[in-house]
């Protein structure tokens, strides 16, 4: 008998069980996932990009203190987590940023940091074409002039693998049991006290979640830890809990940098001391365009909404229409350097995308807990909520996190969640 | 070219362009749904009572003018609508009287008329065994012992198919073509601006919903409003928007009151004007007893929460064990009455429930309007829903509900939704 299974060994399953760890040494945890190793599922398939500036409170709170953790794990226990400080270079509208003038201000004074380039300085560091509007067909795609740049420094990429592993021997130096190969079909449900009725348990009983029905049979445990991002709802469903989570498709675009006009974009000097581009998001549509030194490759992205279907699958494909209509049209027009760039590789991945305020889900109803709905931001998040989790796992009412500040458990739940909306919105 | 295309001919979807008519009598509107007449899927299905008894304002106003409108149809318009003003009355216990007791002092302010009754009257009037507690088979059932009865007299049922019948003629005077039989399949979207690139609309093109995609071909209009009840994320989930909207199963037992102890039950006298025993919920499980004076029945069921599953499905069944272990030997302790009672005739459908809050969804987004969601109170509120969606789809900032009580049209929206949590809860 388990204290507690982990459904999932994506990263905010391993941050959970981490977590769960330090206060809970004794406990016996077990970790499954369904693919063949721990990190192998959406968080393989994520940008990895992060960054410490938000106006909520509590979105700040949980990327500022996971990438503290992080640079901790890196400095202090020497793992190599692979975190690149590029910044990122928000590409705007002279509207955009009036509108976003308030909340900047509001930002400073938290103290956080930012920056405001000119259009020149854009066209001369970036070879940006700030200027689109007069080309008859940006203006027939809606396309936008750039006015300034809004450079974010406290921001960047960190190597997933990395991260994946630094959790994965760190959980099996605390005896955590990760079973990989192991997919949980459904959770089981059991009256406090069976009668051995058909069907029970009835609404007159009590019952709550006991454990999981795996391929490799039922596993029961104290407690069962929902950590299964995108598919979360499909085992929810099942017993009639809404987890208000939706999946959504994810596409990235790797080009090769290996023309001299791509190589100058990816090794752009005098934004960060990774002596490379930023990482890019034009205006509209919200591309963004990363620097992936390792590759020597250049990534890009866009975040669609409507009419971007929801849908839990296993296999996203990416599509080369989406790249081919979708993206490429609009990035020549502002970065020329990408003529003719057609991607060596690309992917797919699943947001598991909280629909109430795309902040993340972190409850327990009725024996479960829940843990998902990073809405695309898992990995930045990662250590924070599972810290807040593996609190909650623990009974206690707030969760401290990296550096010492406390947060309610119940600030990301579902009946007594208390969420500051994100103001700062590009 | 339709100025609209309703889809479903539920309560809401008839609510919804009977009052488009009203306000915009010229517009052509064309209603369609799957099944073979209107009024056919979940609304055929609803055990059609009402109530107009809420404390939550929102709740409230939607209930009160619905019921005042269904008064004016019978009274004014010399329509049968069947309506029946049997009461209900909850059976509760001390905690929950006392727990209830400040939001029924408020309740009773708002001008909300109820009566409590004591065990005894109880025991006397309707022969309910009050006192269950000392029974060993309901101590291990987790029954409780009724203290009082709570009765609400402004509440009753209603006949759904006079209902429907009052819809459908009206419509037909006002030329609103209802095609039955047609299926909407997913709905159209397309770019404003088309150009024929294969899988458009892209994201820098601005797009929006044009038509349904159905069995008979496609269908355009200027306006869609889905009307779909619990199949609505079905349609919205495939562009990517979020209805807050899952299905739940929804089960109804009759019982034939041809067992002289029954009749004497079914024909309790002193609490209506229809000398018929109230509707009855028991303290818990809240299973619901209904005077079904038609048939000569007494309706049962239960809306269980926790673990029955959220499901969409065409054909939902009933389940005889639900009725067997489920709802029979909780009912038998209260009511020895039902004794050896099988139900004669049994059916099932979906609750549309919003899982914000439980009151309706009514939104309009990318050309779509949504008007769903009421979370089994469609029948009761379903012509304050209706006049709320006809305003939303002419324009309006309010909408004038029956009586001349004005309400935003976006109360009951997503992004500005300004409902009142319920705190009357038994």
């Amino acid at each position: 008998m388990y204290d507690a299974v982990i459904v999932g060994a994506g990263i905010l399953g391993l941050a959970t069980a981490y977590h769960i760890k330090e206060l809970r040494p004794n406990d016996r945890i077990l970790v499954i996932d369904k693919l063949k190793g721990p990190g192998q599922g959406n968080t393989a398939k994520s940008a990895a990009m992060f960054r410490t500036f938000f106006s909520s409170r509590t979105n700040l709170l949980l990327a500022k203190t996971s990438i503290e953790f992080y640079e901790y794990v890196e400095k202090k226990l020497g793992y190599d987590l692979g975190m690149r400080w590029t910044g990122y270079l928000f590409l705007i509208t002279e509207e955009e940023y009036k509108r976003n003038k308030p909340v900047l201000q509001t930002m400073k004074n938290m103290g956080l940091e930012y920056k405001i380039y000119d259009a020149d300085y854009l066209a001369k560091t970036l070879n940006i074409n700030v200027k689109v509007s007069q080309d008859e067909e940006a203006q027939m795609m809606g396309l936008v002039d750039i006015d300034y740049g809004l450079f974010i420094p406290r921001a960047g990429c960190i190597d997933v693998d990395s991260l994946v592993k630094f959790y994965e021997q760190e959980l099996r130096k605390k005896n955590v049991e990760i079973k990989c190969g192991v997919e949980a079909k459904e959770l089981i449900v059991e009256p406090k006290e069976p009668l051995e009725l058909p069907g029970e348990p009835y609404p007159w009983q009590e019952a709550s979640v006991t454990g999981v029905r795996t391929n490799i049979g039922d596993i029961k445990a104290k407690k069962v830890i929902l950590a299964t991002g995108a598919w979360t709802p499909l085992l929810l469903d099942k017993i009639g809990i809404d987890c208000h989570i939706k999946a959504k498709k994810r596409q990235i675009f790797s080009i090769k940098a290996d023309k001299e006009s791509l190589k100058k974009l990816l090794y752009t000097k005098g934004f960060n001391p990774e002596n490379c581009m930023p990482f890019l998001i034009l205006p509209k549509p919200k591309i963004w365009i990363k620097p992936a030194l390792e590759e020597k490759a250049i990534w890009i992205g866009l975040a669609d909404e409507f009419p971007r279907e929801f849908k839990v699958e296993d296999d996203p494909q990416p599509e080369m229409n989406f790249y081919e209509y979708g993206l490429y049209p609009v990035i020549i027009k502002y970065l020329p350097q990408f003529k003719d760039a057609r991607p060596y590789s690309s992917w797919a991945g699943l947001y598991a995308i909280n629909t109430i305020d795309e902040q993340p889900i972190i409850f327990e109803t009725h024996g479960v807990l829940v843990v998902s709905g990073a809405s695309g931001s898992g990995i930045m998040k990662a250590d924070a909520i599972g810290r807040i989790a593996a609190a909650l796992y623990a009974g206690m009412e707030y969760a401290e996190l990296s550096g010492g500040e406390r947060i309610k458990t119940t600030t990301f739940s579902i009946e007594k969640r208390e969420t500051e909306p994100e103001r700062f919105v590009l």
